[in-house]
């Protein structure tokens, strides 16, 4: 594995910036943007469960009607991908039997081996109300959009993470009700325009001692 | 800036795994530490506000409690360094000023032009309950997390994302209360051991055509 450098990765995390304005005439290469998705599914979650789905939505008039709950931010229009993150809406023993059946496979084991850890799983999932699912596997999506925010820097990728959106509006929009998935927040990806004026502003943030303290 | 390829980004997030066994005996040089934490304080949040302190724990006495308080993983004492996330409990109109006044003087402008921003968030947060914010900043809390665990793996460094703790105990044993922040979860940073035998072992994900959909 060949490692980076840390000014490598400053200068990417300090070059990222929530991109207002994009230009729509640029679209990713096809082959940034597959790796990017990569970095999606490659995105740790707790127990590994992957409660999420990711919607790429490339259809022109979707994405106008999803604009229109979204503050009518042009952002989502105009970027080159717009990604909906979307979390399970609950956790249950289908989930973590379909986890299981894949850990077997890939392991090259029988599924009852796994059965200490699926007694674990499952006692864990029952001590929570449906709720408090829906606030972890959303937690979990939030750790998917870091990675992806992180991945696109590096690949000299803009991106905007979004929650001024309507969940309700966009689970109706994407056709979610029943899917047993809904809308968490989103991400574009794309090209910054030229005049975006916040491309030159100073990044804010809080010295690194109101941030960081050591123990 | 100079972007990575493609190549080196996937190389890097497969290499990534949850290292459960690390080398006790090796630490991250300085410069390593400085850049990651430095990716925590750069770490992208909603309006920017960076709801969160990030406590490096030293202290191996400190650790060994915490430890005590998180099934006994053995990570929580031998990884180079333990990182406990925590968030704001809520958000009021002295975190908006805040953030606000570090604007103003980042940007080098006068407070008040900023009062149209101060008012759309201050009615924001006021929508909300002080659960609804606690949810709201932990999310926020798990974009640094991905940021975190992304930026390792591309520097090399092993990490293990934690969940499996008690808050309220990590509160109690680094005297969180009346702090304004609560644990929401830690990640490890350091050295695999050589033993690790889940270093070794494929990683488990969903096909991509079962998280990411096109519409």
């Amino acid at each position: 594995m060949t490692s980076i450098t840390t000014s490598d990765l400053l200068g990417a995390l300090n070059w990222r910036y929530a991109t207002k304005s994009f230009d729509a005439s640029k679209k990713l290469p096809p082959e940034t943007l597959d790796a990017l998705l990569e970095s999606l599914a490659l995105s740790p979650s707790s127990f590994g469960l992957q409660p999420w789905k990711f919607l790429v939505v490339e259809d022109p008039a979707l994405r106008a009607k999803l604009r229109a709950e979204s503050w009518n931010q042009t952002q989502v229009t105009d970027a080159s991908q717009l990604i909906v993150f979307t979390a399970r809406v609950t956790l249950d023993a289908a989930d973590i039997n379909e986890h299981l059946a894949k850990t077997a496979a890939v392991r090259g084991i029988e599924f009852s081996a796994l059965d200490p850890l699926r007694q674990m799983m499952t006692g864990f999932i029952a001590g929570k109300s449906d709720d408090e699912l829906f606030v972890w596997n959303s937690r979990q999506v939030y750790i998917a959009l870091g990675q992806l925010m992180t991945s696109a820097a590096l690949l000299g990728v803009d991106s905007c993470p979004m929650e001024g959106l309507s969940p309700a509006a966009y689970d109706e929009i994407l056709g979610l009700a029943g899917s047993g998935y809904r809308t968490v927040c989103a991400c574009v990806l794309g090209y910054r325009a030229d005049d975006d004026k916040y491309a030159a502003t100073p990044k804010v943030r809080y010295p690194r001692e109101r941030v960081v303290a050591v123990r």
